[in-house]
């Protein structure tokens, strides 16, 4: 059985060592609400609420939800764990004083999510999936929409979705079919199928607002004619009371590789009533921000697997006796030594310390951007918001790949610490790689996000998000490079962020002349990236646990065990971003060069 | 759904152009029967069981196993599938002729039980446990034993199981407590508890024989007082019928992530009467021969996946529409490009194809050791069978390991390819990723593996093995290096040989200042082996691809796929060796400094 413990000593060193949370917060609105004790409080509720309410559900909710007659109930206990998180107010925790939240800033709903996330993922995305659509409605609703829908679901009376695919396309959202036709009274109906439809349909609230992307009469072909709407599943009267049912309905709910206990719906919408949100056809442009958002939260499912799967096999590798340590024996008064003497066991398990905590500082240094962005757009910054959209749209595309590629591996080497048993349900490793599997898929597919990043942020963009990323490390260098302890992290990453660039300038060369070494290209550019960027939020970890050693304060071994860990990241893993660096120049001849009908004989 | 289909024009091309099976056949006793026609023969009435009888069962067997009162069902399907196999005399076709079998080489049952175990792994572990069995009994049976057991296992009647496992060891079987009891009469009574026991139980044989390891009283502590036993589920008569039940029950079958169809169970012996087979206290040794075959019929599973997977994916990226190329427009009539246009699906495609093709080759040179090992086993040659035994030991764990390894990966590629559908149990692309995850874990885990290879192999050896194996491929090096087409293989093959050389040596040097070192090295050194290998691997078969061509004869679009494929193989998969190889020269520090209290805070 996997108990969830919530790794509050490492939150808080990032949180107040590594990046003064509190700080920042003095800057935006909001902020001031999150004092010292206010954070000490959430964070301690936030583990509470993880550990003993949503940890328990999470291997029992693998027996998955059932779908009957267009009603789908959800594993045991999932419907009264998510009461007590409405209860605790949870979700409006970051959302709008003014349609009901408590305005604290995103960053702190960010570290919930991830507690809850990594206690069970799959619970988790029913209110995640929500936030998703809040905020989307959030942006580019009316008023009158925010106050019929955002306030229920702020609450988290009311759930939310969001409808994309569909059976034919979902990366090329520009084959959407969906129909909305208008009624003549503002209203429009919706017709057509929308798959992949996570918490479409569920048992654990009263009404669900969907968000739908569909194609108005006469709207142009491909992305420039897709509009976005909301479609509640029942309809609601002017006192805000729920109506009759709108013929949206969820017509079966998919068999899949994990992720049991979360509702995969194929969504039947047949005329359903909704509402435009946001300007005609330009629905996928909306839709972004909710992207954004989608992905930034996938990447917390790669640092919770690194994390859960690291907290199941640490126990197991101290218990597990096998074998003698080559090194002489280490436990002479035992039958055998344990499995964490052995070398490739302690590969394994550093490896996956040092995914979950590198990948956790990319998390919280993103959701920080996010506080800034979101503060812009509050007091109407158009142009502060673009900027930190900027900052945030570069780093989006790596945390989402790169560290869910990684925790699918951390939540592999869980499995190959326990060796067969790894195997075994019971022991609920196994879970974590099944259920991690999806995180490389949705929100977009590691190629897609390797595109977006090569292709649209670093090509398109002029490099003018990596030049001001590198700004940053450039002037992190400069200030500690001096310093003795720290220069051999400072040297390595120095060397690695010359050659990001050098091989930045070299590939966009090389795909000026082949338009196809981009795609080529791609995927190794973003793995080599995220590498890299992980180096720097380690080595920034690093300096400020000297930091802490030096004071005299806080826990010696903590911060010990933290330079330990980044020695391990800068030996061990960083050098990999060296092969897809070489990988990333080659060129594209011998994938394009095999004609289609060679592939197979 | 998944319709394997076997690639036969791929494994004739192997076994005619690249190995010359027929030259090599003449040479071994039964070889004189694997005439050309037979062979052809075997191979199309192989593919057709494989395509038509147990490739449609994949899918429905991921329902799984039932237990009750004891009992195990098979999927359905399953059993008249098993009688359609024994009626074929699939079972005995390489089993010795004095014995029921065939007498057919072991090559020709690698060949089958590859098509087999790609069109459907987990059907085909019930006849595959049982050739391990069959073959231990072989190895190390008396003259009685082989008559009352051997015999009807070979006809496919009965079924065998290997039994090692228990609650407390896996890998360090020195732990097995199971007693063995002497009854006095020759037969002893066999106590203790067995788990994850592959085909412990089931419906598909009247008679299930299972090779135990069990301590006989005072037997010495650890690996050096362990015993190997026979132990049937029924007694066996003097007129080999069946009679009373022994009391060795399957208490349960284990819930697990894949391999649904396959019966893993719980064994309990409860003074079960068995025999002794081989030397007292010398099971362990005994086990090996088993071991051997085991491992290299689990590599079989990593080119499986790779193969089944690319099958699975290479269709759906030639019909799904998604995106534009980048490089233009390639099917302006349609709503969009196929994926298989997107140069990183290529990436994924081709390296599935390059990993089962090189994976396949790997196979069928170490089944063809395997030839030679068990002639010189049936002419009396212990010399000769120890020379052959060695070369596929060096061979065995690389296979084993690497192969599985990269047949989990090709199979998470076959994942990505489908997107989000890859996700879904309708196409079956999941289930491959569920079924292989457990080839790198059992048979030994990888890590075991790497040890095995550079612990014994390599450094207990004193590199004899591996210098033998070098001295093959220098001599086909100086063979091609000067021919213009084969040049730029050839090269790097020559690079990468000087490189894998010199790092054992360095390797060795430094593991004899620190014994950490091996274990810290280990997987890497195993997979930079496995890497290299199969570049030799795909150099021949570039070399003969390149034949072929100028011969006019054969399918040149198959050869110059083949071409194609080696150029990918080493342009972008042997360069990850690299990585590797700086790796495994490491100094253990990283590793190794952390205190076992400083994992978790």
């Amino acid at each position: 059985m996997i108990q969830y413990k919530a790794p509050l000593k490492d939150i808080q060193f990032l949180i107040n060592d590594v990046f003064d949370f509190q700080s920042h917060y003095k800057t935006i609105p909001g902020g001031d609400e999150a004092t010292p004790e206010m954070v000490d409080a959430i964070l301690t509720e936030a583990a509470r609420f993880s550990e003993e309410v949503v940890s328990p559900l999470y291997q029992s909710g693998d027996d998955g939800c059932v779908w009957k007659d267009g009603e789908v109930t959800t594993p045991k206990g999932f419907k009264e764990a998510y009461g007590q998180y409405v209860e605790g107010g949870w979700q409006g925790m970051s959302a709008p004083v003014a349609y009901g939240g408590q305005g604290l800033p995103l960053s702190l709903g960010v570290i919930k999510s991830e507690m809850i996330g990594t206690a069970n993922w799959v619970w988790g995305m029913y209110p995640g999936l929500s936030l998703g659509a809040m905020n989307t409605i959030y942006m580019h609703g009316t008023e009158e929409q925010k106050q019929t829908f955002l306030l229920p679901m702020t609450e988290g009376r009311w759930a939310g979705t969001m409808c994309l695919t569909e059976p034919q396309c979902g990366t090329d959202l520009g084959q959407v079919k969906t129909k909305a036709e208008p009624n003549g009274d503002g209203s429009y109906n919706l017709t057509g199928t929308k798959i992949f439809i996570s918490s479409g349909e569920h048992d654990l609230t009263e009404q669900i607002v969907h968000i739908v992307l569909a194609r108005l009469p006469n709207a142009p072909e491909g992305t420039k004619g897709i509009s976005l709407f909301i479609v509640p599943k029942f309809h609601v009267n002017a006192d805000g009371s729920l109506g009759d049912r709108n013929p949206v309905v969820c017509g079966s709910i998919e068999e899949k590789m994990g992720i049991h206990g979360s509702s995969t719906c194929v969504m039947n919408f047949d005329a359903a009533k909704g509402f435009l949100i946001g300007p005609e056809h330009k629905g996928l442009m909306c839709m972004f921000t909710f992207m954004n958002t989608a992905r930034i939260g996938t990447s917390i499912q790669g640092v919770g697997a690194a994390e859960l799967s690291f907290q199941g096999a640490l126990p197991y590798a101290k218990d597990r006796r096998s074998m003698r340590s080559l090194s002489g024996t280490k436990h002479p008064d035992k039958v055998a030594d344990s499995l964490i003497v052995h070398p490739d066991v302690r590969r394994m398990l550093l490896t996956q310390k040092a995914i979950a905590e590198g990948g956790r500082a990319m998390l919280y240094h993103a959701a920080r951007l996010a506080d800034f962005m979101m503060a812009a757009h509050d007091r109407g910054d158009k142009k502060g918001y673009d900027q930190f959209d900027d900052k945030l749209g570069f780093l989006t595309p790596v945390l989402k790949a790169f560290l869910t590629e990684l925790g699918y591996e951390a939540a592999n080497h869980g499995v190959q610490v326990y060796g067969g048993h790894g195997f075994i349900k019971e022991w609920g490793m196994e879970q974590i790689v099944r259920d991690t599997q999806i995180a490389k898929l949705y929100e977009g597919t590691t190629g897609v996000q390797a595109l977006d990043l090569l292709g649209r942020k670093i090509l398109l963009g002029k490099l003018k998000s990596f030049n001001e990323f590198r700004a940053e490390v450039t002037a992190f260098i400069k200030t500690h490079e001096n310093r003795a302890e720290m220069k051999p992290l400072i040297k390595q990453l120095k060397r690695y962020m010359l050659q990001w660039r050098i091989n930045t300038f070299r590939v966009a060369y090389k795909a000026s002349k082949n338009r196809d070494m981009v795609g080529a290209a791609s995927v190794d550019y973003l793995m080599f990236s995220g590498y890299v960027m992980m180096a720097f939020f380690w080595a920034q970890m690093a300096d400020k646990a000297y930091t802490g050693m030096k004071s005299g304060k806080g826990d010696r071994d903590f911060y010990q065990a933290k330079i330990h860990t980044a020695e391990f990241y800068f030996d061990r893993l960083l050098p990999r971003a060296k092969g897809h660096a070489k990988m990333m120049l080659k060129d594209p001849k011998t994938l394009m060069q095999m004609k289609e009908e060679h592939f197979a004989f």
